[in-house]
């Protein structure tokens, strides 16, 4: 199982990175292990897991921070086309390598992957639903639920409402804030945000003074928390100035580009407001994801209004013209035909 | 008992803000109730307290917020001279008003402060010593305490060894920081700063690279908590990339001007770092302060060690001129002479 996402035709386009091909791409999956390689006792054969981009050696100082995700062995490399333990590819095509993707390269019926990078799951799981959970969903999901932290009848304002905001916005659901507002560009995405909780929508376009000042005006004075899912800079600066003194978070999610400058006045910090940054929502992949499956098979987190398409991997490149046109939110790839 | 300041100079200078004369500055001070006004139950003559330049309602947003000491109704009020009840000053000189000075006038036998403005503190405790608490001191320390929150065995660096950052150094002590890093412009403070736990220094005029990358390289890539109480723009962005990613925390205490601008590489962010202003140390006036002092009572936290001078208050231009000269840390200027 696959669901398509923005990132794989970032790296197919290869700009902005060294290209790397051939090359399969695909990293937001669900499978089941076929085998295990040498050392391995985590897994074995008939286990479910999700491949997760990003990996946790369980031994570094990050995997043995309680705060961190970043393992310094598993961390996400766009540059490395091989297996860790002997530099090598497992893909091959007429004697040539075929190169790994972060890790992953789940465009494949058969992958092999790093043991730091499986999440163990629920066997009952549906893995045509969860594998939405080993990427960007998480990344929103836990943005809110694992950082950001609204406590129950809260105010959230959520920028970009593209899945990984209306996940951070499905946390905030999740978290009992009474207030959530979308903010986007683009109006049409309010009813469909209104499945994932939000109450109140605002298009930067339809106002004068900056968002930030719309914001605060809606809110007396700002709201508790916000997540930044954009990746734009204006977005981050807006979402950080548009929390109230005294206890406003903001969290910044999306992916800047290399350029880009964050800038504000320091009285916004000096006031008492909080900055902090998330990747991949702060789990980490192998402790934590498994009891984000359970939030699902428990009905506190709703997966299927991620998934508006589906497709067989004969048709994949349906997939990628629903993305590249802005059609719904994610697409299933299922291998069987 | 009053300790002298660098803000009673800014203001007596009225350099960047609307000048206001005859005042009576002073504004970090130890004292004794002499009598209430009409309806005030908290307080009674004899009681013990410390005059705090921002105050605590107990009934506004942010008072009523456990995370919040910047009330709506006393919080810090530079341009007010008068009482708030009546708009009034109670000071006069041949019939015409003295104004008051952030809510406390401590340069004086006797005041009229608002009782959202007073701490209530153990009448045991030396007014001549923790008279020091009424401001920086509780900046520093509760920057350190409340907001940066090391861990026992943690690094920290501390941006500024002025009084409000040694007293950030001194709330790393108490924390149980193995490392203690002190960054200056100024060597020679070097020596005083071992007294209040720094371990390290670091003189950024000694090093080509920026100081952040100079602190990444003595600590395995970055400290795990920072506290920049200079309010230099430049050190607040040094202060915040030196912080290790995965979990390092930022904590700006410095004021800057009001042109300054903070400016950073979002990925600084997302990369799980966190960025915190405090006001006051995030202590609340009238909640907190009574349990500083109780800190000083048991011994956990040393406060002669700042105290470097003392004069009677007829030599208070002696106290100027230890402040303008950087000689000391804070000067006790006693009402008997």
């Amino acid at each position: 199982m696959e669901s398509n996402h923005a990132i794989a035709v970032y790296f197919w386009e290869a700009k902005g990175q060294n290209p790397l091909f051939p090359r399969i791409y695909g990293h937001e999956a669900g499978g089941i292990v076929e085998s295990v390689g040498e050392g391995v006792t985590d897994l074995k054969a008939g286990n479910h897991v999700l491949p997760v981009f990003t990996g946790e050696c369980k031994d570094c100082a990050h995997c043995k921070s309680e705060e961190s995700n970043m393992c310094d062995l598993l961390r996400i490399n766009t540059d490395r086309g091989v297996m860790l333990s002997d530099g090598k590819s497992r893909f091959s095509i007429k004697g040539k390598p075929i190169y790994h993707f972060v890790g992953t390269s789940t465009f494949s019926e058969y992958t092999v992957v790093h043991v730091g990078c499986l999440a163990k799951i629920n066997p009952l799981a549906p893995l045509d639903k969860v594998c939405v959970l080993s990427c960007g969903i998480s990344t929103g999901l836990g943005a809110t639920l694992n950082v950001a932290k609204p406590k129950k009848g809260s105010t959230v304002a959520v920028f970009g409402l593209g899945a990984v905001g209306l996940a951070a916005a499905e946390g905030a659901r999740i978290s009992g804030a009474s207030r959530i507002i979308g903010v986007d560009l683009n109006s049409s995405r309010f009813e469909e945000a209104k499945k994932f909780g939000v109450t109140e929508f605002v298009n930067p376009k339809d106002h004068k003074k900056p968002v930030q000042e719309v914001i605060a005006e809606l809110t007396n004075g700002g709201v508790d928390r916000s997540v930044e899912c954009t990746g734009n800079v204006e977005g981050m600066i807006s979402a950080f100035e548009c929390v109230h003194d005294g206890w406003g978070v903001a969290v910044l999610v999306g992916v800047p580009h290399k350029e880009a400058v964050f800038k504000t006045h320091p009285v916004n910090f000096l006031n008492e407001r909080t900055l902090k940054g998330t990747f991949f929502g702060n789990y980490k992949p192998r402790t934590d994801i498994p009891s984000v499956v359970e939030k699902y098979m428990n009905n506190e987190l709703e997966l299927e209004k991620f998934i508006t398409h589906k497709v067989p991997f004969s048709e994949i490149n349906k997939a990628f013209d629903y993305m590249l046109k802005g059609e719904g939110l994610r697409c299933i790839i299922h291998m069987e035909e």
